[in-house]
């Protein structure tokens, strides 16, 4: 079995690359060959993986790129490649090019390769494809109305998704990913990263700054449950979805105050207390525009998609797979 | 006001362009300029418009079209121009050049006036834009999930026009039509045009095949409804959309055997004779397939479109606008 991750350098990219490298298989199929493209940098390759591992920069918007990149007809492609939400708003040409664009030459470079060819495409798509006003709960069946140029860039590609596999040119599945919390890392500005700056920082002993309010909600999983989205969906019996090909994946909907609760609950006060409020009303406009309602995510958990059960299990998982077990800032001082 | 309309030579087109020679105006403006384009074939011309009107042969998908079509900054667009269903499915790559490709071609070419130029853009979108599994009745936040390659491409459509929209280089607005129907002139082989043909030709004393079972259902809107559907659209606050720009417009849901019954009231049982049961297995697999349930299409009701309120209207509607009042197929013999 020969496996593409396209946008292999990023955080799930590389999670997912490291799983396949423990397990050797996926679906009882052992793993041949794992190539890793990234338009940023050189993927790093796991270190001790038991089939070939090759890496390299591609940009899938450039002409050609896709074709070569499937001419060698990979059974299993990860298409996590994507420029986040808050570039493609501040660059409109550049998130058509990279989202739109790029997805749709990897579909057309898959159909074109024909002769039967037809793997199976695993598309991260984003809660961004919702969009207000919502429902108190949001159904499987609820539109997708998105209010950012990623949102509707994602959209895009799950209908292009769709259509392509019901032309029988892929088998693809559409993964709606809540926000991935608790992100590993450096803190970074993007407006998102606030979900998880309040809680990695803390454990680690370092002071986290919260610009918003805490009645702001937003929808979780944590990067180990996107990892087991992403290799469910690889295994999965696609003739299950019928033609609706992208799921929202199950998440724990939480606000910004359940997140502190649970941190508070599992470290404690002197950890809580290293979050600083410090109010910024362009983060929090931006935040609060989120405003998603509850997921019901009722098709995805009939066919096994699984996430943590509350947030206090997202903190959880963070210590256990990224700290090790510990709570360093509990010993820090 | 300058007005431009793509798909100028189509049976929609050609009805906008009359009606607007016969109005002179829109909204309380005058009409200065009238455009039509189309890609098949130069489009006629109204026969007495107080305002300029021009025609011409271009296609849409041709590099630089868009950009000269739009440089002399219409007020009003109409996008009209499509590929349709049948041929979009037959041809795969034609139907995404020209409904997908096409319609960011106009949109890339609006944005890219910049200096603040923003005109109105009507886009017919399509019931095509639904997908089954349904709900007993659709209501306005249902999912766009479409089961052919030319639903999929109006439904990119309209998540471009409203992300267009939202970003302020356009002010659109996609009517999603019902099934046209009494379609004037000759019977075509489209599989949707059984709908009209055993209406039109049994009308004018003609035998009209009836392929399909008559508890085939569809929803419908006369011509004239239509092209009040875009007329109204070309004058609407486009505040009162909010960032969903598209609209099911409102349709007379009716099977079959309800437009024989109405014909039957209307024309009597002589002229209903000449519709002959003739099945074929192809038609009646490709009709039961679209098989929309109910609409409420309440967002349009509120915001003033308006249909007719049964099927008998909509034969009432055809004989006033295309036969002069009259039924030829009663007095033919």
């Amino acid at each position: 079995m020969k496996i593409l991750i396209l946008g292999g350098g990023g955080m799930l990219g590389q999670k997912i690359a490291n799983e396949l490298a423990r397990s050797g298989g996926l679906n009882r199929q052992a793993i041949t060959e794992l190539h890793l493209v990234d338009a940023i940098a050189k993927p790093s390759t796991p270190e001790s993986a038991p089939f070939n591992v090759t890496s390299e920069i591609q940009d899938i918007t450039a002409p050609g790129v896709c074709d070569k990149l499937v001419a060698t007809r990979p059974d299993l492609i990860f298409h996590l490649a994507a420029v986040v939400s808050g570039e493609a708003e501040l660059n409109f040409e550049k998130g058509y090019l990279v989202n739109l664009d790029g997805t749709r030459n990897l579909l057309e470079a898959i159909r074109l390769v024909g002769d039967g060819y037809r793997p199976r495409l695993v598309f991260t798509s984003s809660v961004a494809v919702y969009g207000g006003p919502y429902p108190e709960i949001i159904e499987d069946d609820f539109i997708l109305a998105p209010l950012t140029s990623y949102g509707t860039q994602k959209a895009i590609g799950e209908l292009l998704l769709s259509d392509y596999s019901r032309r029988g040119f892929v088998d693809g599945i559409g993964l709606r990913l809540p926000t991935i919390c608790v992100r590993p890392g450096l803190p970074n500005k993007a407006a998102s990263g606030l979900f998880s700056n309040i809680i990695r920082e803390p454990l680690v002993g370092i002071e986290a700054i919260l610009p918003s309010t805490k009645d702001v909600k937003n929808v979780f999983a944590s990067p180990r449950s996107a990892v087991g989205f992403a290799l469910h969906a690889a295994s999965l019996d696609t003739n299950l979805l019928g033609n609706r090909r992208s799921l929202m994946m199950p998440g724990v909907t939480a606000s910004v105050g359940d997140e502190i609760e649970a941190l508070r609950k599992i470290a404690g006060e002197k950890i809580v207390a290293l979050i600083k409020e410090t109010p910024d009303p362009v983060v929090q406009k931006m935040v609060s525009s989120w405003d998603w309602p509850g997921f019901t995510s009722a098709r995805a958990r009939s066919l096994g998609f699984k996430c943590e059960a509350n947030f206090e299990e997202i903190i959880k998982v963070h210590i256990q797979d990224e700290l090790g077990g510990e709570i360093p800032g509990l010993t820090s001082h």
